[in-house]
């Protein structure tokens, strides 16, 4: 019997959402090259393009009951991801819209609380990317900063079987609810081994400071065996396709209305950071991973780190719902086995009195 | 490439938990044969066996904000499942005592809630079981009533690498929380094709009401093509070792403290839907199964049948927690393949100002 931890090679599904192609650097989304898609379409566009039906937000007003546990965990400082759960999970409405309708409420109205600022209620007149930053701020973005925002959402909106959306999919494979298929991908995307850490990159970034200093703290990090943030992939071994479209995304934004000094720096960084990989692990491929734009273009936008990873999730929530659409479609309970190694042939004694 | 959609016959984990035995119609818990332990063990006793650490119940008392957003659901009849997954988002506290202390408190409280009863802070001087009882009723419960909840909630707190179990381990496999994995574990449950439906078993007997009448009535629902509920499983091929558990609790509840009338009926129920099963669908091995007991017992303990499902996530969630704990021992990032059947190479056109 061959145990299969990981579920390695293990095909669970067939999909018409994404194509992952690691060996080429690829990404595909509903058919579009990810670059294609990614820099020209509104979110609107592409979750209606992955649901493939027209998709206008519903609800994202919360109800005072969530808003009130909002603030009472705001109280305990408890993690941004943990909120969104929590909030996630008090969701009424079983429609597609608006469930992904609430979720950048729930985080921009989180992150006010926990800074001891009053909730901004949703704006229904602005798009979703651009009432999520207007929602944080008080303020409506520029163009720029919204079309900054949605490529990033779109770039990571969809990535094959990734561990949340597995997820999602095994909850909607018995039969339950939206909901509770999203809530369990939350609680899935939170953990370090998937939802990645963007925070240390930018880190990296910021520690450097000054690009003359970029080879000899790289050098330093490198030889004493500390790993590089925002560099290698499990899937990808060459360049992550996503990585490219952020930097664009990135340079746009940061040349029309941010510090260009910080993507100069962050460009020579990354450069140096690849030659020096190739000098020290040849052959590696360690190539620039989504996270390391993905902190540039995030900080850019205003975003602070404990954001990052709920700012993917209310993306990548488009994804899942479009996952458990699909997977309802031709459902099958997933269900694997489990070899039992424990003890045998126990026999029960009641404790002595 | 084999696309392996429910995971048939995939063995994704190595557990020291349980041992199902479809053909045989064993199911061994930590090394105890089911029976052994169900009918003598108290739920503590168990738990302990499965986390191998001795478990004393942690904080059982909700948050004000929790009460508050189970008081507003109930208001909106949010079904029962729902509240018990909205409610274990909101706790706070990682430690495997606590999480699992919490799940029988929200239940309760939503339970009453619902029916414009005041909520019962719950009491820890009583046992896990007896605690429950007495949140959903007030009244502190028989020996006997103890006795027989605690049977069932042993019975099925531990089953192979079910969907809400594999949930879990998906979950944590990320190194995500313990709360996420129960949150994620409860969704799955929620889904018809999982949780099961014990309620309609119990609709069936009653439907009969009087023995002598249960062939006719019986003989007519397999003729016209209806399923009897309470029969088939899909691992088990012969008898569910958990029915004749399940079965003795129910009885000795029954002839103690309970309908005895009620118990002879439906055991006179199931006689002739095994008879007529044979008949009609010789080979098919069609038995009772953990359903049909599960829906006499929990009546028997007063419980009404939203409660059933609920019930047996509180139960099942020591399971949950214990499949969590042994995946962070040996983990790796349970993450299958998809194969992507989409359309190809679209370009992006932007739709006409």
């Amino acid at each position: 019997m061959t145990i299969n931890k990981g579920l390695d090679g293990v095909v669970a599904a067939e999909t018409a959402l994404s194509l992952v192609d690691g060996e080429r650097g690829e990404l595909v989304i509903a058919g579009y090259p990810v670059a294609e898609l990614a820099l020209n379409a509104t979110f609107e566009a592409t979750v209606s393009i992955l649901w493939d039906a027209p998709w206008v937000a519903g609800r994202r007003a919360l109800p005072e009951s969530t808003i009130a546990l909002l603030r009472d965990a705001a109280r305990d400082r408890v993690d941004t991801m943990d909120a969104l759960r929590m909030g996630a999970g008090t969701i009424r409405s079983d429609a597609p819209a608006d469930v992904l309708a609430a979720l950048p409420t729930i985080v921009a109205e989180y992150w006010r609380l926990l800074h001891d600022r009053e909730p901004i209620a949703p704006r229904d007149d602005l798009g979703h990317a651009a009432n999520y930053l207007y929602m944080l701020s008080g303020d409506v973005p520029s163009a720029e900063r919204v079309r900054g925002l949605e490529t990033y959402l779109n770039t990571v909106v969809d990535h094959g079987l990734n561990a949340s959306t597995f997820t999602a999919r095994v909850i909607t494979s018995t039969g339950s609810d939206l909901v509770s298929a999203v809530v369990g991908a939350i609680g899935a995307l939170k953990g370090p081994l998937h939802g990645g850490a963007p925070g240390p990159a930018l880190d990296m970034v910021f520690e450097i400071g000054d690009a003359a200093r970029a080879e000899k703290v790289l050098r330093r990090k490198i030889e004493s065996g500390e790993k590089l943030m925002g560099f290698g992939h499990r899937v990808y071994k060459v360049r992550d396709p996503r990585a490219d479209v952020l930097a664009a995304a990135a340079e746009r934004l940061f040349r029309r209305d941010g510090d260009m000094q910080l993507y100069e720096l962050a460009k020579s960084v990354e450069a140096t950071a690849l030659r020096l990989l190739e000098e020290y692990k040849p052959g590696r491929r360690l190539q620039t991973n989504v996270e390391f734009y993905t902190a540039l273009l995030l900080h850019g936008l205003g975003l602070e780190v404990p954001l990052f990873t709920p700012t993917f999730a209310i993306s990548r929530a488009a994804g899942w719902i479009a996952h458990c659409l699909e997977q309802r479609r031709a459902n099958r309970i997933i269900r694997p086995q489990s070899v039992y190694v424990g003890p045998a042939a126990r026999r029960w004694r009641n404790p002595a009195a």
